[in-house]
């Protein structure tokens, strides 16, 4: 007899990306930062340690003190979160219950479908045109009644990667609030890279109370390791999902070293000038080299090959320790995601691609 | 029209505890150590801010490691959590479906109820008897069909802090082996307190598969800042709930931290022999003051009056800056429970008292 839920145990087990702990590779799978983050991360959570016995802020206030002041609203829009995927996981659970439905497009960040099958949701996926633009049933208010169970089932919530992994691709705005006015339920706009791109949804959140933002420390912020991720929405909304957050869901630390983290401004504005050049240079390269690069306003860029299979260059990279993802969506196909590392990094990968090439 | 899963709007805001933080009060309320943590910790955050750009281990390795160890099993038995909440969020969703049925005793840890309604599922409380051992009933192998829809649900999981809280009691390791045998499903140890105790049932989860025991590093160790806790399982359980947990759950400096805590075995001796003399002072000092005191094998005592209402005296040591935590469980009673602080604090704490007596 088993004692799990059953949709549980029919999901295969989790496989985590590839993290080589030896330091011997050019990391550039994840779409980490290359570099160091703000030295004042560093002195917050210094300052922060004496304080670890006792319990953190059920809310992360300083943190949501200082959101609300960046971005013109009040702390009761903000909801912090243990890392974006905490947030994600929150949204989901509140929203979306057994049998009910969420949307999502294909091809986009796995997780989304995963949370729908924890809750026992469907989930429908919507293929991006070739384009990477939305086609019209992804604007659409009434479930689309692919798979048994859909059409009965009410559409809950609508995931957005904006820029979207792995095509760097950014659906404008305007758009955005089209989709939003259509459906009859939230649409959360994932904005873990909006920091490299030209526009964001921030000020959206004010017009719809259909539109939420989420944002994450772990690539603009050079804080993957820190766990931290915030979301935007209406106050309405941020009540209901309190509730279903853990009491203190992000630690003292990371509290402290976020807020840091979002005060040095002109740390992003530089950061964000680095890794933009360097991305340039990086899709120029490519290109040279063959490749079918897509422009990116993330710090990825995604490139496919019409004229021979591209896993091998995936493999033959990792021979020569550089790990790049190599993703291959059913239905959609394959291709090679690289980070935006450093400007050495980047040089030594495209010298080897051209030894491979 | 609602956005909201109805079961989570009928559940009323979460009120957080009493947690001032100008540092003007003397905080006995929480069961915060009053102590710094080990040494040990502050350096291995110091080392580990380098590497927060990189994602964290997606297990918590050398943490897994550490407590394989420490408790004779390998690092498969160990899940890593943000705070032992996240382990019992994980645990209840990953058994529970909506309509189920989760056991609790009660009074007890007001979490379990809680989990239960966000998962839609159904709850049975079985009340301590008033010497706060367990009655028959908590060891029934059926729903005890209180309530609407329970006969017809299956019991799915069972929960029990041992030491309790608020009464800091603790149910014999035989008694709950038995208690396990019974069940038709997994029982959750709650451990937050053991260290405080004489006993603890982390040797029979290798008797019982259906015997699982969570850990938290916030009250022992002092470090409820960092949130962090695990359960101990056997590897087949263990291998469903990390399909539930998000990917990266423990941020890095926490992984790093929790280990070098849980490394210092002379720094737990030591803080333990402080707060059981303690303890032990403050509950001879509260029956001498007429207040009925509970033996406690945890950082806390639980304390009823039978002469006089109790709440005044919470009231009263507020006013004076000393907050304690006062308590009232309905079908049940009321009480005090006060933290085991320093000599220092239960000393100004009990002079107070004897004030206002």
């Amino acid at each position: 007899m088993s004692f799990f839920r059953p949709e549980i145990e029919a999901i295969g087990g989790y496989t985590p990306g590839e993290q080589p702990q030896d330091g011997s590779f050019i990391k550039l799978n994840t779409n980490e930062n290359p570099y160091l983050p703000s030295p004042a991360v560093a002195e917050a959570i210094q300052w922060t340690i004496v304080r670890l016995p006792k319990y953190p802020h059920t809310f992360g206030d300083p943190f949501r003190q200082m959101a609300a002041e960046h971005w013109g609203v009040e702390p009761e829009w903000i909801l912090c979160g243990n890392g974006s995927d905490d947030i994600l996981t929150i949204v989901t659970r509140t929203l979306v219950g057994a049998g009910e439905l969420l949307r999502l497009p294909y091809p986009s960040y796995i997780l989304y479908r995963t949370l729908a099958q924890l809750q026992g949701a469907n989930f429908e996926e919507v293929h991006f045109n070739a384009d990477w633009t939305l086609p019209e049933a992804f604007f659409s208010p009434l479930p689309l009644g692919e798979g048994p169970g859909v059409r009965a089932s009410r559409l809950k919530l609508v995931f957005l990667a904006n820029p979207n992994s792995p095509s760097g691709t950014v659906v404008p705005p305007e758009k955005i609030l089209e989709i939003a006015k259509r459906l009859p339920c939230p649409l959360l706009v994932d904005e873990a890279y909006a920091d490299f791109a030209e526009t964001n949804c921030m000020s959206l959140v004010k017009q719809c109370e259909k539109i939420m933002v989420s944002r994450s420390f772990s690539k603009s912020y050079a804080l993957a390791g820190l766990r931290f991720g915030y979301l935007v929405a209406q106050p309405q909304l941020i009540e209901q999902f309190t509730k279903m957050k853990d009491s203190y869901n992000c630690d003292a630390l990371s509290v402290a070293a976020a807020t840091a983290a979002l005060g040095d401004r002109e740390w992003l504005a530089a950061n964000r000038a680095k890794i933009l050049a360097t991305r340039g240079r990086l899709v120029a390269e490519m290109r040279k080299l063959g490749f079918v690069t897509v422009d990116s306003q993330a710090n990825f860029v995604w490139n496919v090959r019409t004229d021979r299979p591209i896993r091998p260059f995936y493999e033959e990279l990792k021979r020569r320790r550089i790990l790049v993802r190599y993703m291959d969506y059913p239905g959609w196909g394959d291709g090679l995601r690289i980070s935006v590392g450093t400007d050495e990094e980047i040089d030594h990968c495209l010298e080897e691609l051209r030894k491979i090439v």
